[in-house]
């Protein structure tokens, strides 16, 4: 039967391939949504797709996750980087969290360094782009098999 | 003729009981609300009490508690640690405002030492589980006196 | 033909007036609102004016002012010193944003010395009270005329 | 039978009620020990109260509570800010230590802002005046009682 | 009657048009000069506008001001950063002074993010080019009438 | 035709399997080389796997890279956190180079919170366990196919 | 009538003249009290002169001085640094305080850079040897005399 | 026969008595100039008073002073807490140089809390108003005659 | 003839064997006192053992083995990571002074990492349990000899 | 039968007895690896004493010794102040690890006073110059003997 | 054709010989600039030889070099390590600007490890005393040629 | 007689000419080594010229050379920045070593703003690319004639 996987995307990033193609590519956040639903079929888990520029929306959705979903793989956006909150929320739940991002944290400003979300996480994806995604659905599926 | 008391509390402590009873107890909050209520009528105190995912929420509850209540008893969770906007709301409005933590937030990882409602409350309670409340309600009610 | 121009305002600013008249002063943000329709019937530009305690609301009209607007003049309140969630709502979309603030930001607590907004901002207007919209406004004219 | 409570006070609250009024109230520290003996014969707790302006005595204090007392109520005073030996100590006891401060040391200077104390405390109260010793002693008979 | 305001500009301005186009743009200080000279009679203000590389130069004409001006608007350029002469200067004359600069000094290097004028400045504005004079004598006249 | 990918390990590495199981767990790093070579004949890529304790080994194999393959494949251990030569290294070459970490780097001392080689790196994996090495595998085939 | 004046020193003070005389000097404690009761009576001042080594004792003293003293002349050694109770005890009482030190405590480790008893003290004189008696004598007598 | 002292005064000293009288009292440089000359001659010192708000001009008659003058007394203003300029050409000259300052700089913002000047002056003198010039000018007539 | 060495120990340590077994173990200064004599037998050593909660009795007793012992071995417990006056008092005797702990200080809390007291000794052994005091003495006795 | 020891040298510990006698003593290390035998020989440890300027050499030893010896002692020489490498190695073995250094680390410059090796060493023994690797076997035998 | 270069000589440079020549030398600034005349003649530079204690001055002959000189060879003294306006004159010409240093100033005082010069110049010479000179002159000429 | 001069190139430096032209120039180390050569003849200097990637090779080069050169000139390249052992074993040596860096690090990365081996060379020569170490040369060629 089809495990449930949420992936859940932080603020802003209904704005891609719109905002900044230099450093997040041309694709949109709809082009990443189907990839993700076309691995989602190979891998055998069932893909709930959302995004909201507001943090308290992406707590709720974390707690959703942990009654109704059996992973999470988030792109926290800019949360990812003073949100206590989602790293709360997190916390607070029983299932494996991916936590990803399309472009290179690392290379970019200093205040872009540290995630909150990263010290709970089941696992950290960082600058593949859109195959951000496909890497995180692939090493939820791995763990959710283990 | 009884104060009203607003009981407001920040994310994820809907999860409560569920989230981490190691470190918060196995209670609800909708026990702790019950607890609440009592106590509230035992000191002449009208207990509205609500929970929010969304910082901007409680800002939006506090301003309506400048305007409609005597005081307020906030266990702002997360968001105690980095929200100057919660900061700003209580500074704004004319009644106490008594800060309270389940846990021992000092014992804890160094982001939760700081909180930035603590300049601007009237007094701070920290980590006695669920009698948190029992003593920010009693202080409030002191205080609501004198 | 009139150029639109949105005039955000983040959280606590609805209670202008009310809130502490010795940082901020005594006219309300109704005030402020009418001189800004005033000041843009003279530039020429429609001022769409709107406030939200919500950071994450703030976001969404940033968005949609990339989509429907020619500029902005924002008063990002207490989310300057850690949104950078706004900081990339403002860096994603191609018009001028014009940061402003009522009070001097500089001559208050150290953790309001810092802006995420600035880096991104087309320039910014600190410490003239309710002028401060007046002067932004002035500045976002002669960068939409130039 | 009843328990037994130490009341430890920190250097300089002594001079209580002579001190800098606008900070700490009028109350001398007779008064609030007379109330702490009053609220002590409601709660069933024998109230042994001290004060010391020196380190050493304190953690002297400490250790004898250790042996003949089921908890501690203890105002650190200005060696909350520094004191490792008052922290070693209170972790080497096995009873319920609470700290309270009579003001809000979060309002205060900056080197008022940490407690050495608080990693290794029950709870802590900050900011009620005297009350904070009534509610400490509350907190005290409600950890005892559980 | 005529108002006198001083436009103050510290080092490296009098290079203006010549030095990094690609920051300040390619006007001369001369053309600014002149253009505040424009305003001011529209403002009924009376300019005086100097230069000088030499911080002491720029502390003795802010004590000439406090003695024959009304206003000054001022460009400290690298001072600002590390001047606690200028600041001082300022904060002993009873007149307003508002502080400006060309370029956007938050999207610069991080050794320009801090400005010891900002403190004791009526008002700051940052980043606008040559307009950043015209929003500095706007704001002044303002100021002066209220 | 098979493209080439070097993985590389740096110091401790080789003792994988024996070293602290509850942190790595228990498979070897020549379990880990069998696995990469599966899956690189799978992707199309042929593995050179090592391993060393030396950081300037890790130099040469670097450059070695540079010439004779066409990705790197990097778990640079404790190194990670301190190399500026492998920064350098990986930045003088042409290849795309994929660091990967077993375990949460986020989630251990603060020490192995910050990663020299990230800013230089193509992507980073962090957390997985042995499968971070086949992560990496495919997010360098990704790379090598776009 | 002869004014009283404490003069107390802190810790290792009574080793002056014995301890490291390449800082200190070769004079010894007894030769200062004598310079002070000298000088004392040239300014028409009662010195009482005490010497201990422990903060608490120290505390004890400034209280007492508080009652019985109209000034003090403090040398208050190494718990210059770090002892916030000396800080708070001279806060507490109404007579002036001046902080006096033998050496140039500003050319020495990093640690004695900072005193917490400057900021609370009428005056500081530091690195005169035992001339910094004399001088913090004087500066008493100005000051109980204006 | 008389020895000559320089006593040189930093950056807005000429201000004095018309600035901030609060913090600095109300005297001007002139009635300290002239109660320097007055107890120069009971103390046998030739005083030379000066005041420049050019840091390069006190470097210069620091330099003066080394080939004219025994000792030199010097408030060096804002310009203490950031000159190494000053500081290095005190260290040039091989006569006592007294640091002296009318506030009590410890007790006020934290960037006047680091003097540069201090590691290299003979001693420093702090926050007794007027009667700091008359203290330095006695420390440096004792330090002459030892 | 017999060389006299203090063992001096610091705040809490008559507490050992009670206070946090699996930190310290189970043996009590009692044992260890009765051990250094033991060793002090056999190394030729007379051995005055002693322990106080308060820092100004160990200065003090610092201060009498200047005069009347030959070496220290001091375990300074939580007064090594503040007191200066201990690093003072170390300073001025003339005597080797060998510091020493119980548990490893570096494995344990970062407040814990920093001593005082090390700058100033002759050398320093840490975290070998009751034989840290076994060490300290042959290294005393070694430095004796030498 | 005979326990075996490694005894590692890091970095220029070859040149004892030639660099800086000032600091280290004239003693050269093979003096000290012939005081080590002759030790080993008294406490039934067999010793392996090796010397590298190489870090990846010692992580390779300590993985040896892991496999071959009963215990370390490690003078990790410059190598202790950055090398997690050696951390991690050290931790990933499970025989007892003594770090020893012969100067007092903590008398020396700032980065000298933090070691990597210290939160994984079973003790540390520091500033006894060659008879430190006395105590330091002396430790090892009394640790493989409990 | 003889090219021009300006050599600019910081606060206090005139003094040398005089000052401190244990860690200067013993030539005066005389000796050097007839040394960098002779080099000139030499490498066919026409040498412009200045020194001034005044930042802005040095300020002024920056923007001079920029107009008249080909090149700039600068020892900014005292003024390296604090002065933007430095960083900014040099920026803003177009002619290449090698600074240098006589003494070694990473081997001095923490607050001389870092210029505000160093990234903008064209390359850096420190601590071979006069003989800086010769070599930023050759440098310079190196640059002038290529 | 020639003598000995050792040039060290640390890692990466053998990819030079290759790795980064917009930095480094693109010229190949076998340039440099020759024009080492070609200077060296005429300076009276035999180079012995090496490049290794391992910092444990440049310690055992350094050691040699202070038996076997007259000098060092090295570009430690990525150790300059963290390389202890590098600092220690040039202070081991009594030969003179000038530090050399091809491109300017005060322009780069923060993390190359400083140098372990700075405050123990003879001098530093910074940023003018393959001439810097023919300035090296002749600053070293001076060292060895004076």
């Amino acid at each position: 039967m089809a495990r449930t996987v949420f992936v859940l995307n932080g603020p802003n990033l209904n704005a891609l391939g719109i905002r900044e193609p230099g450093i997040y590519g041309g694709g949109t956040l709809g082009d990443i949504e189907k990839s993700c639903h076309d691995l989602g079929n190979t891998l055998g888990l069932k893909i709930d797709f959302r995004q909201s520029n507001h943090e308290g929306v992406l707590v709720d959705w974390l707690q959703e996750a942990g009654e109704k979903a059996d992973g999470v793989a988030i792109n926290p956006g800019a949360y990812s980087h003073t949100s206590i909150a989602l790293h709360d929320a997190i916390r607070s739940i029983d299932i494996p969290v991916v936590e990803l991002h399309l472009s290179n944290i690392h290379a970019r400003e200093d205040f872009r360094h540290t995630s909150m979300v990263s010290p709970v996480a089941a696992g950290v994806i960082i600058g593949f782009g859109p195959n951000s995604y496909d890497l995180a659905l692939r090493a939820l599926a791995q763990i959710l098999e283990s």
